[in-house]
């Protein structure tokens, strides 16, 4: 195990009918609030009425940005910026999923400084500053509820690019099975993929060879994720599912499973960026897309733990020859297929011609997230993969 | 899986050569500092030396409190309760186990009443105001460095009562795996199963049919105690099998295995401290004695937890019946025995006659612990298991 700094101050209230705590929750931070959310979802299922009522009932002043998009843009979050600046907002209220967590999170690093909030994607500009987050969860998926990251693509670039920092984190999170109950299969099942592709990204970039405890610990969120997934999938308004996979989604990325970890790396992530970014594909169904091809290229670099992970999580036979490995590879690749999800780039509409061109814009991103063992060759040969 | 709310702000520094830290952590909370510890342990293996050097580089005023015991004793928490107050301390530094954190919170909690501080764990007074405490872990067993939790034992009285609030979470807790390397094997062991007692109780009280994410979390963590223990055991100073014991320790009772699980209870440590309470054994080796045949009461009221504890966690054929449920009892009783830990009453030196008058004095705790099925007839019977 490696040392490592913990500290997660995120306060989680986590059940159903606790919605209607964020107005209290939001309160303790200031009066004038600004409430990001996304497109009409929230509007039809009630959520936003309560999320309103719960605030007013309290005597907040709300600014309302709506309209955030899935793969969040940098022109939405600097419209963000300048009302939470014009109305001197002292607390942000995030309602949605990743995208609208994130976007909160880079208007609360944006409005207290002077410079661009871009500078903090690129690593320009460090964030000391921030204005306190409360988030109501809508999707279970990207984990942004409990963990200091965000993720925002450059409309003109084409750039979409990840960074954090702890004081990002939220101040209190509401996350509401219930509100998970419309999310429509498709996004249940890239949710999921998503929480799978973070454990993933962790369990296998780790450089410590034994990390026992967050081995098992990740095995077992993998095995949960797959099982709530299905239930959720099979009746959408089962609460124990529902729940099950919120709470994995949120576990996947909160820093506890990556406490001992020592350096780890996005390498999936950083390719998945690239494609969403040029395509504006559901992250979800990038990840699908990537992450099997990944694992091939892992399993010949790290096979005693790609046999250790077919073992564990699909009850592969105990072996170590590469053949197991890709047994688990296989039967990941198989229960993406049966939930949905695609596992070709020829699925997401993205022509073969293009990898070499994706594999050049992934580097960008390789170079700020330090991912030094990823060059053009190496990207393009993991995006052959999945073709 | 029930609704809870987790929000646990202890900042967790793990690793070795980290002691050095507690100084500047300390120092964000005052300069006048009680140092609370043990007996002479930490003087021989030098912490004591860097702490107060680490400390007193930050210009640090120290009050000494050592002397602390195992099952610590109310009248030394008196103590340092009119130190504190006499020296008007801002910070109280424990380094320590379980036993030095628990005297600490104490102390954190009773300096700012008026009141006695037993007033807490009789459950007369509730804890409103608390002293910061900053720790340094010396023993991988009761969690209490990541916790709200604290355990006295009233001198007079013979009452062993514990208590807790989430204002005496430590606000640092630095954890060195090279501090447990002088620990002995029987205290390493103990520290293992008070450790496996806690996820116990959590995964057999549970009201709750259904809390799968939780139930993978604890079977791994126990899988992982056991062989991390075991590595301890066979060499003192393993690095790994030190720092995977200490962390599962931690998480063993930090409240994150726990969230969801709605009401559980502590019928294992109840019975455990009026063993202790009356005969002054460590707390470990009392749990050893009473948790096997706790386990076989439970088996008969859910055999179908216990069968999947057998299962998971010690690859017992899977079946449902009564049988293997048992077989997984004595894995676990037979690997008590194997790390050198008492599984009867008899090596505690505690005679089979005491029985009735054991199970009488642990009402009261029963009473105030909310735990309504065990009368002294069941605790009767849960004793007469452990002859």
């Amino acid at each position: 195990m490696q040392n490592f700094v913990l500290h997660n101050q995120t306060k989680i209230i986590f059940g159903a009918d606790r919605i209607s705590k964020i107005g209290h929750e939001s309160r303790a931070f200031g009066t004038k609030a600004l409430l990001v959310y996304g497109k009409g979802s929230i509007e039809k299922n009630g959520i936003l009425e309560t999320v309103l009522t719960s605030l007013r009932d309290q005597g907040m002043e709300i600014t309302l940005h709506g309209g955030v998009q899935s793969n969040p843009l940098l022109s939405h979050v600097r419209l963000g910026i300048d009302k939470a600046k014009k109305e001197s907002i002292e607390v942000i209220v995030a309602v949605g999923g990743g995208s609208v967590i994130d976007s909160a999170k880079a208007i609360s690093a944006g409005t207290l400084v002077d410079h661009d909030v871009w500078k903090f994607f690129t690593g320009k500009k460090s964030i000391k500053k921030f204005l306190p987050l409360t988030c109501v969860l809508t999707l279970a998926a990207a984990g942004s509820e409990m963990n200091g990251g965000m993720v925002v693509t450059h409309d003109e670039k084409k750039l979409k690019f990840g960074t954090g920092n702890k004081l990002l984190n939220p101040a209190v999170s509401i996350l509401d099975p219930t509100a998970t109950y419309t999310v429509p299969a498709t996004y249940t099942a890239y949710g999921a993929v998503d929480a799978i592709a973070h454990i993933l990204e962790f369990y296998f970039t780790t450089e410590d060879p034994s990390t026992p405890v967050q081995d098992r610990f990740m095995e077992g969120l993998i095995i949960n994720i797959m099982e709530s997934c299905e239930k959720s999938l099979n009746d959408p308004h089962d609460y124990q599912g529902r729940a099950d996979l919120m709470w994995c989604c949120t576990l996947a990325l909160n820093g506890w499973t990556a406490a001992g970890l020592g350096l780890v790396g996005f390498p999936m992530h950083m390719i998945e960026h690239t494609l969403s970014a040029h395509h504006n594909i559901p992250h979800g169904a990038g990840l699908s897309v990537v992450l099997p091809a990944w694992l091939s290229f892992q399993a010949k670099k790290n096979p005693k733990k790609l046999n250790q992970f077919a073992t564990r999580v699909f009850q592969v036979e105990k072996t170590d020859s590469q053949t197991d490995a890709q047994k688990g590879i296989k039967c990941l690749k198989d229960w993406f297929i049966k939930i949905g999800c695609p596992t070709t780039l020829k699925e997401l509409k993205i022509s073969s011609k293009e990898i070499p061109f994706l594999a050049k814009e992934s580097l960008p991103l390789a170079s700020i997230w330090r991912l030094k063992n990823y060059d053009a060759e190496k990207i393009e040969a993991i995006l052959r993969g999945c073709v």
